[in-house]
């Protein structure tokens, strides 16, 4: 028996595929992998405290009386850089556009082997701080159009360094992935003068089927079309349409509602491998009454094949109310935290 | 130095990275891998001669004096089955289907060993024969929406099973990404009075720069904005909107042209794992002006990590026109076939 399930943000259809279904804990990677200790320092990595010569040109960083507590800077390998041109190509069937824009890479901590999910939360609240600071002075420029912060964790996720850290892309066109989800938003409201998100939100608080976590601004939790296993979303319950209006209260909330989930995963799963991203409104429109920014989580614990190449659309074997329940069983021990 | 490029078949944008660029050999596989020998039986595998009782009901077989030649069987797990309800429900923000349809996997060969890329061409033929058989008798169903071809090549192309086999889907909804590129098709249309597909295949013959091989009735050329390394498409030359209405001589010119593009990803990447699929409109509306079958190629030699899920766009470290330079001068020895 499978059951496919619409998305309405991403008006993509998932199939719920239970009976090649597993126990949530089996989704866990292997075991030796959580008892690999990763040192507090690297000599040769370019994020460590110390190496700081290594990396490319600083863009920002945070600091406090110990010294640097995050930074930002160029990505070596930048998609866009404000270096190139701006300059678009079109008229014919080939449209093509120079990689103008920013691509900085935002260490996360000094310590090599700090994670989101097990520093203090006034550390992971350091990280969003820069998020959007870095945001906001990517916007001013007129010539982006888009902005998205990312974070890989794990080999399995993309990432090539151990070191923590996330990314943000300022891009000089819309993707036109932006530009669906932004446009069946507006349907949305149109139809029913309402916030598509905003309602999805008040119809997941009432069934309180998938939800994971609840704090005073933010709502963690598994979307009823969830494309994969533990597939979770963080909804501010304020509507807003960027990430750059969050405000200095609700960045606390965050941190602290972002570091349990990622600690029920880790804890739940072996520390997965996974990648989060904080989709916004395209740049230029910024305030709406229809779009409502977001964070999601997909660890990854499945692959994607030639059926989701060809159709576009996912198979998950895990039930989404099951894969919810199971979070909001994990207890996180107090000893769980890093000691700063 | 970066360039976006759109494809416009389905406007996705594509960062063309060449700075992070390696040589195209250097996508390769492990070279220890290409000697890992496969035997021509194993006596656990449910898809080998022999072995037909360890799978599921059998939908359909070709034979010839040796015996079967392909054979098509119900999956195992499928993500659609005829014994499912026709059921949707929509009217709230929850919108869900019953998992009716067809999931089938062609088995391609009888033997363990065999490969797409060194069978002979009569051969890989009636692989191609069966996926016509099954997609003409899935579309004679009237709840059917929409059927995907598609095969997974090595385990990180997603398949457990190392035995040759393809799948065919047959699914009740028209997935998200067809509806859009239908409607992007019409839109070209109904702009310029031409298929999209048509123009692109006409433009690519006259610039030549990116054609990988060219037979009869077929062209294989990597896209101008393709979204990895090696992404291929084999578009038909004649105009078709369903893979059902490829003639009986396109079938022998389609086998000889796939097999030779594979040939040389097996050669020169070192047999890299793969997914291929065979993308038609959906069932309901055939025969189109606007629509054209085509097979798309995707050898798995990056990974999709938290930039391609926060924007939907890739970042293709390899220049399309290099890509195809370097598919076009792999020669393929003539003791490169199995013998039969």
């Amino acid at each position: 028996m499978t059951e496919l399930r619409q998305n309405l943000i991403t008006r993509d259809w998932v199939v719920i595929a239970t009976e090649r279904s597993k126990r949530p804990d089996e989704f866990s990677k292997d075991s030796a992998r959580i008892c690999e200790p990763i040192p507090t320092y690297r000599e040769n990595c370019p994020f460590c405290e110390g190496n700081e010569h290594l990396t490319g040109i600083e863009c920002a960083r945070l600091c406090d009386d110990r010294g640097w507590r995050v930074r930002s800077v160029v990505n070596k390998y930048p998609a866009f850089s404000p270096e190139e041109a701006f300059l678009r190509q079109g008229g014919n069937i080939y449209r093509a556009m120079s990689g103008f824009g920013f691509h900085e890479v935002i260490i996360e901590h000094p310590r090599h082997d700090a994670n989101i999910a097990n520093l203090p939360i006034a550390d992971v609240a350091n990280v969003l701080q820069m998020y959007r600071q870095r945001y906001t002075v990517m916007r001013r420029d007129s010539r982006v159009s888009a902005i998205i912060i990312f974070k890989n964790h794990g080999k399995g996720a993309g990432t090539s360094l151990e070191h923590p850290h996330s990314q943000i892309a300022a891009m000089p066109i819309v993707p036109y992935q932006l530009r669906l989800r932004t446009r069946e938003a507006v349907r949305h409201f149109d139809d029913h003068g309402e916030c598509l998100f905003c309602r999805t939100l008040h119809e997941e608080l009432a069934a309180q089927e998938r939800i994971i976590y609840e704090s005073e601004y933010f709502v963690a939790f598994i979307p009823y079309a969830a494309l994969s296993p533990f597939h979770t979303w963080i909804f501010p319950r304020r509507h807003v349409s960027s990430f750059e209006n969050i405000t200095e209260a609700e960045i606390f909330d965050l941190a602290e509602n972002l570091k349990t989930v990622l600690s029920k995963l880790y804890i739940g799963l072996n520390n997965p491998d996974y990648n989060y991203t904080i989709r916004s409104i395209p740049t230029d429109e910024h305030k709406t009454g229809y779009f409502h920014w977001y964070l999601a989580i997909v660890p990854r614990v499945s692959l994607a094949a030639g059926f989701e190449m060809g159709s576009g659309m996912f198979i998950n074997t895990a039930l989404p109310e099951e894969s919810a329940e199971f979070l909001r069983s994990i207890e996180i021990p107090a000893t769980f935290e890093m000691s700063g």
